[in-house]
């Protein structure tokens, strides 16, 4: 059992929380239930270690054996050292340092299938619209998310526990610039739709059966306008009542199912139907 | 200009962050030019006193004028009079005391349209979550909200900040048993559909070319069972990719918009576009 609050491997852990150690080691923390189980689940390979308290172990014993059955090294950890590695109030017992699991631009790109549909974030600040789009992008089927230098960092707290697991679920490639991301998918023939409240394309309006990304930009005031004037179209939400705008979480969401219609119009899913015990099952569902 | 933070005045405005007191009072507050210029625009007979500060008033001199134009007062107040009046850490020098505009159930449900669209909220309990979600009917044409008594208050300053404006734009009825809602409904001919990640129906199997309502209920656990069944459909919205869900903003937007394609297939809105000087114009857009 891990006791002592002021140890090198609690301070090690906690230095996690800042995005220059982050960088530099190549790890991240993901906290609480639902993230270590995700990533043991979809990305064991890139878990390093787990930290859990007596009382989330007993709570968990799926996700200890889980992680023990990966070889990963679970450390026993008294609730007050688990509670000095995090920033966050309430990590619910449970802690894993992850590797990053970002993938070069290209290798990404090169993966993607024939139909693709990718999520693009440029300009976007707060962690947690980042995260909630991804775990939308996610749900939508998307086959890849790219997220610019010019945006939130991916291993940021808020965004990985926003993303509800979803970082470990689908390719991931963080830090290129924008306009070698717009590149990269033009080259591709991947068409590219810029999410803009001042677009002149209406979404119902949009070709969605082919190959396409979604470009999201800044919360507030958009994608610039030399970025709008790369991509195909500019595509805005309809909005048919007197609401000015949607934020960028419910407008990427909107956009992704319409993408999700498009593929799948009798809205059956690519994903079985599984017994997610425990989990938090939330408003949509596994289709 | 108002310069004592511990004025009667004062103190009348903190009482409103007390759910008490907006009950008792039927007085609540609005915060932020947003906010304020939503509720000018929309529904001045219902804003009784505005409270600026001096930059405020500078950079937002329309709201000024609306505020006079509707013979509402305006109050000159110092910075810290109006830090003294919220909690909220940046009101960005604008305040409203605002008077309820919720309606009787009764009342909103006669005078819903021949083929309708309803978000009905209950057991939510997220003030941002029920702010966003009537955001999202609001740009989904939605033609009422109501919301239960088991959900979080329509007048927490969260929920009317996360609104931003939706709150004045539909009519609203709150308080009301949610079963009483739901019988009203049926009453009226308007179908019962439950959004919950534990449906059997697909999201794009659902016949929305109708009179319809979305029946939302908590964000962790959905709907309790006896609502489910007294519900026409249960639906889900399909899940494609690995994401357990979507979380209750994010499926209640799908669903919401989903509706606003069977009454637009083609995404012209009823709204004509406006020319919305100095507000946030998001990511989604008028149509």
């Amino acid at each position: 059992m891990l006791t002592n609050p002021r140890s090198d491997r609690v301070k090690a852990v906690r230095a996690l929380s800042r995005r220059s150690v982050r960088s530099r080691s190549g790890e991240f923390v993901a906290e609480g239930p639902q993230s270590v189980r995700e990533a043991l689940r979809h990305r064991p390979d890139a878990v390093r270690d787990v930290y859990v308290t007596p009382e989330a172990a007993d709570r968990h014993p799926a996700i200890v054996d889980a992680a023990r059955a990966a070889g990963v090294t679970v450390h026993d950890t008294a609730p007050e050292v688990l509670a000095a590695m995090v920033d966050t109030e309430s990590p619910q017992g449970l802690v894993a340092v992850c590797r990053a699991v970002d993938r070069p631009l290209d290798e990404v790109l090169d993966g993607l299938p024939e139909r693709a549909l990718v999520l693009v974030l440029t300009h976007v600040r707060d962690p947690g619209n980042a995260g909630t789009v991804i775990r939308g992008a996610d749900a939508a089927g998307a086959d890849a998310v790219v997220v610019s230098d010019a945006s939130v960092e991916l291993y940021n707290p808020k965004v990985v526990r926003s993303t509800a697991g979803s970082l470990w679920h689908l390719p991931v490639s963080v830090g290129a610039p924008v306009t070698e991301i717009l590149d990269g998918l033009r080259a591709r023939g991947v068409a590219l739709l810029a999410a803009d409240g001042a677009g002149t394309t209406l979404l119902p309006e949009v070709d969605l059966d082919r190959s396409h990304a979604w470009v999201m930009g800044n919360e507030a005031w958009g994608l610039p306008e030399p970025l709008r004037a790369q991509c195909e179209e500019v595509v805005r939400v309809p909005i048919h009542g007197h609401a000015e705008s949607l934020n960028l979480a419910m407008a990427a969401t909107v956009c992704l199912y319409a993408s999700a219609g498009a593929r799948h119009p009798d809205g059956r899913g690519d994903t079985p139907v599984g017994t997610e015990a425990g989990s938090d099952v939330g408003v949509g569902g596994r289709g």
